[in-house]
C-alpha cells in the first residue's frame, strides 16, 4: 500500500492537548454565560421599575405616593365625564367598568383590591342631649382607634347631603359619594354613630362574602317567617363598592322621604310587617322589604350573616365585660408570648394569635356593642331603659374597649365605670384581669 | 517509504459530520443554559420572599402586614425589658438604638423612615360648656380628616395619664407613651383640642428640621429680647421620637405639677418673663424659660420656625377666609388640570401641583387656625373676645376646611356659616369662588 499524506478518512485522534473546537466550544460558553448575566441584570432592572404595577402584597395602597412623575396629574378617568354627579338622586353607570379602569391608571393608589372604607356620622348641629355630643366624641375616637389598629380609612360625615333625607336615611347618600370618592375601596363598611367597637382586635370574617354585595347581620327565619322589622340591623352592615350597590341604594332610597310615595311607604310597610312600631318608612323595615317583596331581584347578592356577630345588642353583654376580660387574660396567661409587651403597630399579628388561642372557648368579646334605643344625641331613649343605664351602658363599654387599646401605651382603667386610669403593672395581665 | 495505518503524528482532518468533541459542546452550553435559568427563578423567588426587607418606596409601613410567618411573634426588643414604662416619671435610656434595633427586626412596620404620628386629645368628661363636646367633636373630625389625606396617623387621648398633670401639662405623658407604643414614628406632631386645620392639602417643609429634636412656632426676638410668654407657641409643635426628645420632656416636666417645686417655679417663671398673665407655671412660658436659661444644653436642637406659619392666631386670617378661597380659585382655573374632579387618594398630589401654581401669591390659607384664648370646653375665653365671636369664628374655619374635603364628595357649605352643604355644580370651582 503506497502511503500518502492526506486521507479524508483517517479517523480523528482524541489528543490532550487543548485544540482549536476547545477553544471555540469555551468561547461559545463564556458567551452564554455573559447573555444569562445579562438576562438577569434586565429582569432585576424591569422588576424594581415596575414592581408597583404587579399585584404584590407588599404594597399598601395606604402609601398615597404621588403618580412616578411627580409634576403629572392622573390621567383621565370617569371623574373626567361632565355628567358625574355624587348625589344620591343622579344615577352613575357602568360604575364597575369606570372603577376597574381607574384602578388600571392608578395602581400606587388603587393598592390591595380588598381595602375597606368605614363611613359613620352624625348630625350637623348640636346634640340636644346635654351629653349627647360628649359621647358621639368618644363613640367616633372609638371608631377611630379601631380604624388605626386596623389600617382601616374611616370618614366621619357631619354634614346632611340631602335635606329631605334624615335620621336614618342620611347614611345613604353619605355611602353613596364616599364610594365615587374613593374607588380605591372596594367595600365601605357603615357603622352608626351608636355603635361602639368592643373588641379592637377582631377582624371581619371577609372570605365568607366574596360572592354577595351586601352583609346584613340578621336571622333568615326572622325575615321570612316572622316578618320582623328587627330581623335585620341597619345600623352596621357591609356594601361593596359596585354598580349593584348604587342600583340597590337607589331602590332603598325609593322608600325614603326621597320619594313622593313615603307616606305611602309608611303604610305599606306597617303593615307587611308583623312589629313594625311606628308610620314612617324607615330604612331598616324598608330592607326587610326588599328582602321579602322583591327578592328575586336582589336576594342572591345579600348575605344574611348569623353566624358572625356584625353587631351585638347591648344589654346582652354588657354585664359581662369584666367576665370576658378575665377569659382572655386567662388564655393569655397559657402562652408566654402573649404577655409581651408591643408596638401598637405589632397589635394585628398578636391579635389573631391571640384568636386562633381562644379556639373552642365560648366567653368571646362582642366585636361592635351597639347602643339600640338610647339615643345619645336626642336622649329619646326607647323606655325600655333608663338615661342612666344607657350612660352607665355606654362607659363600660368604651372604658373595655379603652383598655385594650391604651395597653399598648401603658395604661388601663381602674374599673369599667371610671375614667380614672393607671400605670399597667410590667407583668400585665399576668396578675390580674 | 513503507506506508501504515496509525501515525500519532497525521494531521486532523477538519470534517463537517457532528463529531464527538461538538456533542459535548452542546450538552455542556445546554448544562450552562440550564443553571442560568433556575439561577433566575430562585433569585426571583428569593427576591419576593424577602422584598420587603429591601427599603423600597412602595413599601408602605402602614400596611400593617403580619410577620412573614404568620404564627411566629415578632423578635424581643426593649419591650421585653421587665424595667419598661411608659409613664412619665420613669425614665428610659439609649431610646435611640433601642427604636433603631426595633426598627430593624421589624421592616414590615417601621416603613418610611420620617414617619409622623400626630397626637391630640381633650379632657375625659363632658365640657362645662354646653356646646363645648359639640366644637371638640368637629375639630376632632377636622384633625382626621387632614390625616386621612396625608396618610397620617392620629392618636387621640381622652385618659389623664398623671393625676397631677392636668390642663396644657397633660400632653405631655401622651406624648411620652405614644413615642414608646410609635417605634415606627419618627416625630410627633402635636395639635391642641382647639386648634383646626384650614388648608387640607399643605405639607410641613420638614426638610428644614432635619437638623433638629423640636420645632416651635415662634420669634428669636421675642424670646431673647422681648422675655415673652407668647415668643412661642405650646399649642402646635413637632417633637422627633429620640433620646433627647425623653430628656427634654422630663426637664420640661420639672415645672409641672409633677414636681415638689411647682409653687415656685410659678414664681421664677412670673419674674423672668416680662407679660406672663398668672400665677402657675404653665407649659409654655417654661418652653421660653428653657430657651433663655438652658440654652446650651437644649437650644441648639429646638428650631424656631418664624417662617413657615406653623399655626396662626385665628382673629388675624378668619375675617379673610372668602378671600383666600377667590385666590385658590382664580389659580386653579388658570390651569385646566386644577379643575378636574379626582379620588380622595389623589389630593395629594393635586395638593402640591396648587402649592406650585400659587407661586408668589401672598393670600394663603393658614395651615392651622389656632383659637387660643376661646376655651371651647371650659367656655372660659378670654374677656377680649365673646363666647359668640369664638363660636363664630370656629364655624368658618371648620366649613372652609370642609369645603375642601366635601370637594372630593361633590357637596360644599352654602356659605361659612352654615352648616347646611349643596352639591357642587359641575364646573366648580369655575364659575363661582
Amino acid at each position: 500500500m503506497g502511503g500518502s499524506f492526506a486521507s479524508t478518512s483517517t479517523p480523528v485522534a482524541l489528543t490532550r492537548r487543548p485544540s482549536r473546537s476547545s477553544f471555540s466550544c469555551l468561547s461559545r460558553v463564556l458567551v452564554l454565560l455573559a447573555a444569562a448575566v445579562v438576562l438577569l441584570v434586565v429582569f432585576y432592572g424591569v422588576y424594581t421599575t415596575y414592581s408597583s404595577s404587579f399585584s404584590s402584597p407588599v404594597v399598601d395602597s395606604r402609601s398615597r405616593l404621588p403618580p412616578r412623575h411627580p409634576g403629572r396629574l392622573p390621567d383621565a378617568t370617569f371623574y373626567d365625564e361632565p355628567s358625574l354627579s355624587y348625589a344620591i338622586d343622579r344615577p352613575v353607570a357602568d360604575w364597575d367598568a369606570k372603577r376597574q379602569e381607574w384602578r388600571r391608571l392608578n395602581p400606587h393608589l388603587a393598592g390591595d383590591s380588598q381595602r375597606i372604607l368605614m363611613v359613620s356620622g352624625s348630625q350637623p348641629g348640636p346634640c340636644r342631649n346635654s351629653v349627647g355630643d360628649h359621647l358621639l366624641l368618644r363613640l367616633f375616637k372609638n371608631k377611630a382607634d379601631y380604624c388605626r389598629r386596623h389600617g382601616i380609612e374611616l370618614f366621619y360625615n357631619t354634614a346632611l347631603l340631602h335635606p329631605k333625607m334624615d335620621f336614618y336615611w342620611a347614611k345613604i347618600p353619605v355611602i353613596r359619594a364616599a364610594m365615587l370618592a374613593h374607588p380605591e375601596a372596594e367595600w365601605v363598611w357603615w357603622v352608626d354613630s351608636d355603635a361602639a367597637f368592643t373588641d379592637m382586635d377582631l377582624e371581619l370574617p371577609m372570605g365568607r362574602y366574596q360572592f354577595h354585595n351586601m352583609v346584613l347581620h340578621g336571622w333568615a327565619h326572622l325575615v321570612y317567617e316572622k316578618r320582623s322589622w328587627v330581623s335585620v340591623n341597619a345600623g352596621v352592615f357591609l356594601i361593596r363598592n359596585c354598580q349593584w350597590s348604587l342600583d340597590f341604594m337607589a331602590e332603598w332610597a325609593s322608600m325614603s322621604p326621597l320619594s313622593p310615595d313615603y307616606a305611602s311607604w309608611g303604610k305599606i310597610l306597617k303593615a307587611e310587617l308583623n312589629d313594625k312600631l311606628f308610620n314612617e318608612s324607615d330604612d331598616q323595615s324598608a330592607l326587610v322589604y326588599i328582602l321579602l317583596k322583591q327578592n328575586a331581584r336582589w336576594g342572591d347578592k345579600i348575605y344574611l350573616e348569623s353566624e358572625f356577630e356584625l353587631e351585638s345588642y347591648w344589654l346582652k353583654t354588657l354585664g359581662r365585660l369584666e367576665e370576658l376580660a378575665g377569659a382572655y387574660a386567662a388564655v393569655e396567661r397559657q402562652e408566654e408570648g402573649m404577655l409581651r409587651k408591643h408596638a401598637e403597630a405589632a397589635s394585628r399579628a398578636y391579635g389573631r394569635m391571640r384568636e386562633k388561642l381562644m379556639g373552642a372557648e365560648k366567653r368571646r368579646r362582642p366585636l361592635i356593642t351597639h347602643f339600640t334605643g338610647c339615643q345619645p344625641c336626642s336622649g329619646e331613649h326607647n323606655e325600655m331603659y333608663t338615661a342612666e343605664s344607657c350612660w352607665e351602658g355606654m362607659q363600660r363599654a368604651l372604658h373595655f374597649a379603652d383598655d385594650q387599646v391604651l395597653r399598648d401605651y401603658g395604661f388601663r382603667h381602674v374599673d369599667l365605670l371610671t375614667a380614672d386610669v393607671i400605670p399597667l403593672p410590667s407583668d400585665y395581665p399576668a396578675a390580674t384581669s
